[in-house]
């Protein structure tokens, strides 16, 4: 069940059985010479919708598209917000559900420099709850696509050398296997992009003059892609799943 | 050229061009008992991609679909943001956009709600160079898609009577024409839904308790959307291409 | 009875049959080489305080005379809130006068800069009972003195031409009627002034060269805001009322 | 010169003498059984009017009515900012007048309650320029009506007995001088108002269940009134003087 | 009792008796050529622990050891807070304490430019509960150690000249006299600095260029420093007595 | 060299030779049965003042001592900032001591809890560069203290078994060999604590009972403490002086 396919008496009726919701949360960066810029948010929802076209009981919210991508700022395309803009965003995202009964709030997340943000803002929501003495009525829970069980290390067993940490081929290949009129070609240089330390726009761009990160982009491919959607897939059911049926600690 | 679909050097090598940038922008809210949750992001996302494959040329940001929607929290699947978070959102995307050098920069707004959050932003944005003297280097336009010059009134004649203000059946019709599969049926109870002012979330249900304002939304059809959007594209294509143009005076 | 001229026992006994406040509101900010720049809090507080002198039961507040004035910062003795300091004050000026039991707040408006921020900040101030499924205690509403029934016909009456969108003699007028002592000459050139979008300061200021848009200053007379007010006062005196009685839905 | 009663040319003309300008600063809460709820605010306009008709150089800005009152909040008719509103304000309201050339910015305060907040808001503002090895343009100076030299020991000889420190027979008798017709009398239980800690607004009713602190208001008379402002006039005049006229160490 | 050498069940335990806490606040700022940075941080803390040392039913939080210094930034080694958020630091260090139960929270303070933003800062805190008709269930004290009684006046008796007002003989001695080691010595030029307004950091280093204010450093010794903290830690203990007894008002 | 004990001009000298400061920073948070409530501001403290002991040249920073513990917050002594107060103290220390000329400034920190928080800190400080194309006058670090090299595996060795993530053996008997006089014994029920996921206090509380996650704290001993810190000196010395020396890439 898509959220913003659906109506509100639908969302309503769902909420009857379910109190869990999947917002897919990227960012829309740089990925590279050839990565899409809309990456790290189209592969949480690519996964996310897949799931739900196999299980329509799953609840998935419009995707939350713009994340934390301050150092990427120097590559055209990048959107970023600030961390403190995001942390308001998220809260209010969390309000608005909370308001019509989610009481699982599952981010799946798509870029890796929203973590620290995300998290942060999880302790901002918690905190208001915390210094009062009462329990919030929704519990949150960020995930990494990559890291569903088993899909890191079919991407390691897929891309044994070159995955890198940004514009990388597993990544890329999800986005080739579902936007597969889009997929871009170039000349790496070097094939392996180097690694260091992340920090300010100008500084990044210094250290990665093509985007990447340590990864070699040329080695995905929409068959790629599959399998690894393939496998998040059952593996985002089942954690949802997990989340929704966890029992809570009496307080 | 849809940003998430590129990567960043083709909108470097765009920027060389064109210096304008469309974002649709929008809303996640109920929209009655028929009308898609996503309808007042998807709008404006259908009109703008629909305009920019007439003309490749065209720049369109990712769409910022959740805007200010606090009076339709009472029903399922809205999600809002406080006008101050979205506020602080957008001045982030403006000045990721005109980071990359992008001077004018035209929101495509699809949801009513949204209009004075944003002109409020545009003003905040704008203060900070007011009160320095100092120019901003961009230039902000905000447009409701329902605005664009010969839109309203074929939306007035095609639906002279039950149009209303919201989940009004030109909207609907819209999504019906890009969402075929996804067109829901209800009685309607009244056929044309009551009016009134529009106030907190518990006061907008106690007056509309379907979630319409005055509209009848089973006059729409997905061929009265496509003709909307046939009209739609070409006047965003002329009113964006007069805002890239139009000579601001010397200061 | 004016509030800043009452004593605190007086107010309490007037909540026993009254929950209705009014505020005038408006900005401080050049209008043109001859307006004053008190014009847009002085309009609405002239007609506020000359309603209250008619009917003595009328609660009015001080005047919040600093509004949202970022374009015209170009121009001397303009003062601006950014609008999200705005935002912030309206909210406490709602949250003391709510505390008070004071149940229709009614602001009257004399600048249209202002319109969309006090909007917004209406959103932001009803979001915080939205997202809790609680009603708020009060209901807000804005009215620019203009759009009062019959006034704005009035001043199209008055001055068929040259009425314009900043510095109208409609303003000027009620201005004069109230200051005779501080009416100010000058050859305005053009005699009407241009038109156009507004922006930044420094946008404006070379847009409007004097400060003026689409008007004529010179067609203001005392007897005009005379005639203005006359209008105004029994205009406002039934809004209000009309106001205070509305009955609200069940929640 | 009072700028809401002057155009923007006067002001542009006189800023070719004078970089300095007054705010009267003030706040609009009870005044005890009998005191005017806009005392506060009244009294700084009061004497800074006053000082500009002797000396008609003198610049005064629209007065700044609404401090930090919380206080004051459980008895009818008081409106306050918070302190982190009202320090966002006067930062917005320096902004505005250092854009136009003032350099110097004399607050004229009539609120002990606002001293506190004033003073830290100097601190924010200046804290933006201190990090960043930059001397703001502006200096800002805070001045109690009652500091100014000789008004002190004035009041304390005209009122030995029974001054206070809130509702004090001295800043009534300030507003009887200036609004002679909104005298109120009451009788006074105990004639000496209680002393004690100001924290919460529930606090203080329960300590000052009339509102006054330490004061007898029925030694006010509005011949005393005009006494107190013949001689702050001056003194208010000598002092913007020297602050004028203050030679600043080179930096 | 130190809370930050104590276990949370001795904090537990503890609550049951008494329900006050000490928190020593100040700042790191210059002290002129010789005082040390962290006096003003140092110097509450000192008597606090001292007095604890006394009676260790005294409990003491850690020390709040960076205030309100942008006047200082233009000297090495300054940290500052902006006011506003030095205000939310000590709102969520309010918010912390009394949540554990906590209801006198006294702010023993050793740096005067403090002063003005933590007043504020109480005024925003009870502001929350003043809104709302609700008393908070805490009160807040801030002492300036200087102020305990007796010591103000010992201080200048100790230093009948060259006192001043920062870098003062007094607060020097009472480091030297906890940290014997760190005592330095310079020629100071003048022997007595000047006096002056206190603005901006550029403007402060212009007019004392080695940092203090209207004193003589060189009378200080471990000596004085050991009479003051003798005198202050009984006046200490004696005044959080009077505090955690004080009894409230009904509201 | 720590910074609270010396003087500016001693700041000043050295900061012509070195450009780098270390800021030793935690959390005041409950650290189960036996653990100070200061441990985790504590140890950072402890080992940056043993290097500096060590090597005098090495700039400390006083101790930042409250972080983010919302989680602890059900637990007396605890006190946390919210993450959005928490960033804002960063920006002010980094705005700080950059001020000076500080251009590496490396926190050394002592809570887990704090990672994500003061990650996006740093990105929040980094934005305001990125957005403008400039690069920040300063480069930022964090490290965790048992993340240094050496100290990780250590303690691993030290306790192969009931290390656990809170309230550990390893940092409780760091506090033991600095604190001698403050070791607390119990008896541990079960004798290593459970884990489980961290969210709200009140669920943390019930989770974790007497407060520690996975550890047996009775393990510790002040000589594994002296272990531990004879191991964390020489391996943080050298970290700084790699960052101090780390070669930034031409922008």
């Amino acid at each position: 069940m898509l959220i913003h396919l659906s109506s509100w008496p639908e969302i309503d009726a769902r909420l009857k059985t379910t109190k869990t919701v999947v917002v897919p949360i990227g960012s829309n960066e740089q990925h590279g010479p050839t990565g899409l810029l809309g990456t790290d948010w189209m592969c949480p929802e690519i996964i996310a919708h897949a799931a739900e076209k196999q299980d329509g009981s799953l609840v998935v919210a419009p995707t939350f598209n713009i994340g934390m991508a301050q150092h990427h700022l120097a590559f055209a395309g990048t959107i970023s917000l600030r961390p403190s803009t995001f942390m308001a965003a998220i809260t209010d995202w969390v309000s608005s559900l909370s308001r019509h009964g989610f009481e699982r709030i599952y981010f799946l997340n798509g870029h890796g420099g929203n973590v620290a943000t995300i998290e942060a803002t999880f302790a901002e929501i918690y905190a208001e709850w915390s210094f009062v003495e009462e329990q919030p009525p929704f519990v949150l829970k960020l995930k990494n696509w990559w890291d569903l069980p088993g899909v890191h290390s079919l991407c390691n067993q897929l891309f044994p050398k070159g995955h890198g940490m940004h514009a990388t081929p597993s990544e890329i290949a999800v986005t080739q296997a579902a936007y597969p009129d889009h997929i871009k070609t170039a000349d790496y240089s070097p094939q392996i992009a180097p690694t260091g330390p992340i920090r300010d726009a100008l500084d990044y761009r210094a250290r990665f003059p093509d985007g990447r990160i340590g990864s070699d982009p040329a080695l995905a491919s929409p068959e790629h892609g599959r399998t690894i959607i393939a496998a998040a897939v059952p593996a985002l059911l089942k954690d949802v799943a997990d989340f929704a049926n966890e029992v809570l600690p009496e307080v």
